[in-house]
């Protein structure tokens, strides 16, 4: 991935044009995710303008994985028997040359999930999105300091164990929190859109990588500027969200009809990107 | 099934009383569905008055089928492991003489969902319902024309498919889309309600299926028009719904309240009912 | 467990406190739950200040069930390849000193799962959340008299069932509906919080137990009063909610709403509890 210096400016621009793009292409995007969060993630694709296919058979993925604009995988309710199928899907979609985005839900929180998200991450994913706590555990390769699916660091705690699985991996690795930091161990952008009220609803965080899994499908060149993007635009829909918003629920629900509804001038207005490095 | 010159008016009416009757009956209506449908599928059935029962245990099915309503079958998230319990529960139904109603979400993504999906058809469903695409996968038992579980294809583009699928099982066959179309294979109705941003939330499709079983339930002898009647009534209910609506997600919100409180002037009005053969 | 006389007002004081030590506290709540109910047990978990965890693996138990305040099994989508996780958390819960709280869903709507939950009364849960029918159920050991997970009894039919239950047992047994009771066998308490709709959205059972659940994390050596406490709060969500509700899924939206704003005064003003022995 080639870096140019980007200016703020540049960046909303460019948040912008790769919603408008998703909108326009409509990419396919398998998603092998959590059972919690298959609901919100296929609407907050749908609402982007991209098509979900929640679809974790392994038995299909020889089929259909190949077809896919980009690759979605989540380990928040992994058992024994999922694992097979996330492997075959990553492996697949790599060998076919098609992005894939990881979210490592609750790495830390036994040895078994985390020999499995350290094996998924030995299959090259072009992003890997998590808390604090789960980017952490990956690049400390160890398990414990987490307390469930929430986190108990503060993105920017992260940012070394960002950078350092990053440079590991060969993947871009955003950390999402108070701050969203996106590196590719080099590099770093922040992005301060979104609101506190979005982690007392379940499954953003998973939405938050199912978008980002669009985004890079329609810019795959552009894996970093597109994690960028997206997260900005996913925070950006909840600070219009909170608006009107009695309390996480109906949050949610303002959430998804501003990601829906975005226009150019409120990206342009409020995207909050800068450089960190 | 025998077909009698069913008039507009007379269809709207008919609308009307069969959701009364699944408000006044409560049928309860047993989904072996996907996982991301279960809410909102549940939801819908919930607020048309019926009693889901989301049991999809291979283990269960001997005691629990026997006792439902009907049962309904959607393949959204199939896998080796569900499908047993899918083809056992149909057989019951059928042995007990009971409808059953099939969804063949994104029939033709995969060699192994196709041939599922063709295995399921053997075991005599009541009613399938699918998006043009999906239709036309089952009719030519070919895979590879589709995108994941949206359409490429309009309703209308699968006409022949539907009346020939239906003349090959038995079964009636609906075809969603711009229209909805219903057809024995002879006979082919089109309900024209419904407004396009239902295709931006998540499981619709899976819903409207569920709210077909339930009407199937109540009137099992008038299965056609059970379904040109449950179409119609989810349609209204989403142009109902959209009146208020700020994006996809208060535009579901809206769904499920306007299809609690649906009333006979709201059907006869709004229902847009006729013969296209 | 101790029993002291309390007063109908500092039952209700004493749900305010137990709903401020949950946000204090945010416990971590291990839910293992049914795929229907997920997104809003945990949405509700969250809402009240929890830290839900929808973990339900096999392989993590022995590493992550030791870590959590309190464990939720739920069976409503029970198979056999789901049920030796269930067993083997309660277990470790029980060993570990941790409160455990039963969802029996539909206990009675098939052999295999009334076994299921016989066996799993044998684990020794903390509190029992039932309607009429599951209760009756479970008490009887007899399957049949149901219908999925609706029930067909009043929650007062079950009275001599649950305090039967809860002397077999050793668990606090709760039974919701018109009325909510709460028995350890001997004392019952009644709850008369909540409305009517609530039983038109699917998983507000669920939901509710996994609060309790929640509610008994923070004061594990009073469960009794914790569960009566959680009854009470979420009734008064529901209460709060119907105020601008237009149809089950805006009161869905509202109750969630409700219940992450509720205050003091709110919880003071509107709690109806009293003793039925």
């Amino acid at each position: 991935m080639e870096k140019q210096e980007t200016q703020p400016k540049e960046w909303s621009q460019k948040s912008w044009e790769t919603l408008s793009k998703v909108r326009k292409n409509s990419p396919l995007i398998q998603c092998i995710t959590n059972f919690v969060s298959m609901d919100l993630a296929a609407n907050t694709l749908l609402a982007a303008g991209a098509s979900p296919a929640m679809l974790h058979s392994f038995d299909e993925i020889p089929d259909f994985t190949p077809q896919v604009a980009a690759l979605y995988i989540n380990v928040g309710t992994l058992t024994a028997s999922t694992l097979p199928a996330m492997k075959s899907a990553a492996e697949i979609a790599v060998k076919n040359g098609k992005p894939w985005v990881f979210d490592p839900v609750a790495a830390g929180c036994s040895s078994f999930r985390l020999r499995a998200c350290l094996d998924l991450l030995l299959l090259k994913p072009t992003v890997v999105r998590g808390n604090g706590s789960e980017i952490i555990a990956l690049s400390r390769a160890s398990f414990g300091d987490t307390k469930g699916a929430d986190s108990v660091h503060e993105s920017m705690d992260a940012l070394e164990a960002a950078k350092s699985l990053a440079l590991k991996t060969g993947a871009v690795v955003a950390v999402t929190g108070a701050v969203d930091i996106v590196t590719d161990g080099k590099q770093v952008i922040g992005a301060r859109n979104g609101v506190q009220m979005l982690q007392k609803i379940t499954a953003t965080g998973c939405s938050v990588t199912a978008l980002i899994s669009a985004f890079v499908a329609v810019d795959p060149t552009h894996a970093f500027e597109a994690t960028v993007a997206a997260l900005s635009v996913f925070g950006i829909a909840g600070e219009l969200g909170m608006q009107d918003a009695k309390g996480p629920a109906s949050l949610r629900v303002n959430l998804i009809d501003s990601l829906y509804g975005l226009d150019q001038e409120s990206i342009l207005q409020h995207a909050k990107i800068s450089s960190l490095s």
